[in-house]
């Protein structure tokens, strides 16, 4: 039995953490064996770059582009090809779509040349299904903020280097997203994020269970 | 006027860090302008990577491959490219030709990926004159035994990822360099490196001179 790898795509607080552990969950109560990765990330080398971005060190958006490359090379040949192929469902939050959303539609290199290297860093290994959470720019930001007064940090402060970018660079990520999804129709699915928690893992559990039917994959317990 | 990119490729223990102060040395001493780097490094980025990969921490072929690239595109961008728009004759320990010849031929990873990658990080900006220091393998690597010898390290104790690997991949490294050399005679140069370091440093110098001249490059004190 072959395993699946479904994707978690969106903006900065569209909520994807929450929503990927949620479905990893829901899936291990279906008897189901699940891994839960993220990009950057889940390697050794992943979290070493991870580290090196999140510190926002500089770094050109080519050399950034490459690094998160390198860390998804990793990921699918380590860890993503060896759970699926012992039919483990892999849970990612974030792939390739991130990198055509914010390196290509954010940062604005051409998007030929990051589909040249996602080809080669996923050796063609993309997802099942990807679900494309999709909120406004300034819902997915204002989440963001309030989680850093709750930690009491300033505002601006974000720990992650896109967070910090100027609201016009968030749009443009956003309709990289959306225009992804409209390519992509047989293996992406949008779901509307501006909702609350459980809402939006209904509609989430809805798609992943016309997945597994699709790929005739039955839980323990079924 | 417009500097120029002087790339030195070759197997561990080819004598190309030596050769390349001697060259930048020589230069300054004729006036010019002169910056000395090294791959991967030679960048805040590149120094990061460049301690994962001599630390010989896990890594895939295919991440290590987009590692180097990702060190290339931010010194290309950062370094070479200003330094050379300003007129100063770039010297590179290593570039796009040693990813080709380890990563290629010595670790088996297909030649047009390669390429493609490496288009990718130098955006064209190939060297204007390679020099190919070339040695027998079992002679480059008994001058870095010898060397750790002399550091009271035990053989086969190296302190690169590639110096330990076995001879056949060294030889694979080698007939990689010289296939470029061959494919590339426009701008390679291969220069015979079993011979004392003077007798290396005079025929790079011939053929420096002979690029300085094509490009009617004149030192301050001509």
């Amino acid at each position: 039995m072959s395993g699946l790898l479904i994707a978690f795509e969106g903006g900065d607080g569209a909520g994807k953490s929450t929503q990927a552990a949620i479905l990893e969950d829901t899936l291990r109560q279906q008897g189901l064996r699940t891994l839960l990765l993220r990009e950057p990330g889940s390697t050794t080398v992943g979290d070493y770059l991870r580290e090196y971005l999140v510190a926002k060190q500089p770094i050109s958006s080519l050399a950034e582009l490459l690094l998160f490359e390198a860390s998804r090379a990793e990921l699918v040949r380590e860890r993503i090809v060896p759970a699926t192929e012992e039919g483990t469902v892999v849970i990612c939050d974030r792939f390739a779509g991130s990198t055509v959303a914010y390196q290509g539609y954010g940062r604005g290199i051409d998007l030929e040349t990051i589909d040249t290297l996602n080809d080669i860093a996923t050796q063609g290994r993309y997802p099942d299904l990807t679900l494309l959470i999709d909120v406004d720019p300034l819902v997915g930001l204002g989440r963001i903020n309030s989680r850093l007064l709750q930690l009491a940090l300033p505002i601006g402060d974000a720990p992650d280097r896109f967070e910090d970018e100027e609201l016009a660079f968030h749009d443009r990520v956003r309709r990289g997203f959306l225009r992804q999804a409209e390519a992509n129709a047989k293996s992406w699915r949008q779901i509307e994020g501006n909702r609350s928690v459980d809402e939006v893992s209904s509609a989430i559990w809805k798609e992943v269970c016309s997945l597994l039917t699709d790929h005739r994959i039955q839980s323990e317990n079924a």
